[in-house]
C-alpha cells in the first residue's frame, strides 16, 4: 500500500506535524522537569512514573545522567558555565521529544533557577508544556541516603562544586508540582503528577 | 486504574526498556542518516519518507537544520571542528530517539566520513540500527537547483567553507542505501528505503 501511495502523493515540509504524532500516540508531548538535590529521589519518582505511564500506553522517555551526561554532554564538566550548557542542551533535547509527542522525563539536579527558567521559556515560546517538579527533601535526609556515596566524597573534599555542599541549590519559586520525598510515599508522588497531567489534558487515561 | 497500580507495584530503574517502547509502537527504532551535498535532495526524500511512514503508523522524527542547528547546536559554526561536534551531537540525539523506539531521520550534509563513521560506531556499540543513505547527485545538478541560493553566495565568496565549493564532501564508501536523486523519482527513492526497513525488520507494514 505504501508503495502505491508514494507514487500518487507528494509530501511537503511541515505536512507531518506534532499534532499528527500526538494523534497517532493518543496523548500530548510534554516535558516533566524534575529538579532537586542529589539523593532527593528525582530518579526514583521518574522511574515509578515511567512505569505507570507505560501501563497506560503513554510513550515517555527518561533523560538522565546515564544517557545524557555520558552521551551528548560528555564533553561538559561541573563548572557553573558547563552546568548551564548542560541544562540548555537537555532543554533543547526535551523540546525535540515534545515535538515528537513524547512525554520527556528530565531528571537532573539542575540547581540554578535561571537555567531552569530558560528551559521553561524555550518551551513556552514554542507552545510546549513545561512542568517543573520540585522533589523537595532536606539536605540532612538526602545526605543520609547518599545512594552513590557522593556526599561523603564532597564532605571529604574529593568532589568539588557539589550541590548543597559547596555549590548552591536554588529551590524553585513556583514549580507546577512540589513533592516532599521525605514525607510522601512514592505512590502519592506519582498520583500527584498523574493528576496534573490529566488536568492539563496531556493524558486522558 | 493507574492510581491503584502505583500503590501496589514499585518500578526499578531499567524496568521499562527500549523493547517495551518498540512493542508499544509496533516497530523498531532506527537512525536513517541522509548524507549528501546541499541541494542533493536529502530533505525532500526525508519529508516524503516521513509522510509514507506516518500513513503506515510508524512514529518518525526528522532532525534537520531547522530544529537542531537553530536549537541545541546554535552555538556551533561551520569550521571543521564545529562540524564534527555538530554531527557528534546529532548522532547522540538520534541514539536517544532510537532508544525511544522512534525512526529518526537525520538530514544534514555531514560531509566527513570520519564523523559519520563515529555516529555509526556509537549506534552499533549500543546494538542500534544505523542506516546510511547517500543522496547522490552531481555538483552541477545540485548547484543548478540551489534552493536556498547558497551556492551562488559561496561562488561569490560570501559564504566560506561551503561543501563542494571550498570544503570537501567525502562520499560514503559503503552506504546501506545509495540513491541517485538526479536519476530516480522520489517514489523510487522512498520505495528503496522502505524495502530495506522491511528487510531489516524495522517495520512490518
Amino acid at each position: 500500500m505504501a508503495d502505491q501511495r508514494a507514487t500518487n502523493v507528494t509530501w511537503h515540509e511541515g505536512d507531518i506535524t506534532r499534532e499528527h504524532r500526538e494523534k497517532r500516540l493518543g496523548h500530548k508531548g510534554a516535558t516533566l522537569w524534575f529538579t532537586g538535590l542529589s539523593g532527593s529521589g528525582k530518579s526514583t519518582v521518574a522511574v515509578e512514573l515511567e512505569g505507570a505511564l507505560s501501563e497506560m500506553g503513554v510513550l515517555s522517555y527518561r533523560l538522565d545522567g546515564d544517557n545524557v551526561r555520558l552521551g551528548i554532554n560528555k564533553n561538559l564538566g561541573f563548572s557553573a558555565e558547563d552546568r548551564t550548557e548542560n541544562i540548555r542542551r537537555i532543554g533543547e533535547i526535551a523540546k525535540l521529544f515534545v515535538d515528537t509527542g513524547v512525554v520527556a522525563l528530565s531528571s537532573f539536579i539542575s540547581p540554578y533557577e535561571a537555567d531552569r527558567d530558560q528551559v521553561r521559556a524555550l518551551h513556552e515560546e514554542a507552545g510546549m508544556e513545561f512542568i517543573e517538579i520540585y522533589v523537595d527533601c532536606s539536605l540532612e535526609v538526602a545526605e543520609s541516603r547518599d545512594p552513590k556515596g557522593l556526599y561523603k566524597k564532597a564532605r571529604a573534599g574529593e568532589i568539588k562544586n557539589f550541590t548543597g555542599i559547596d555549590d548552591p541549590y536554588e529551590a524553585p519559586v513556583k514549580p507546577e508540582v512540589h513533592l516532599h520525598s521525605d514525607q510522601q510515599s512514592l505512590a502519592e508522588e506519582v498520583d500527584t503528577i498523574l493528576a496534573l497531567l490529566r488536568e492539563r489534558g496531556i493524558i486522558t487515561a
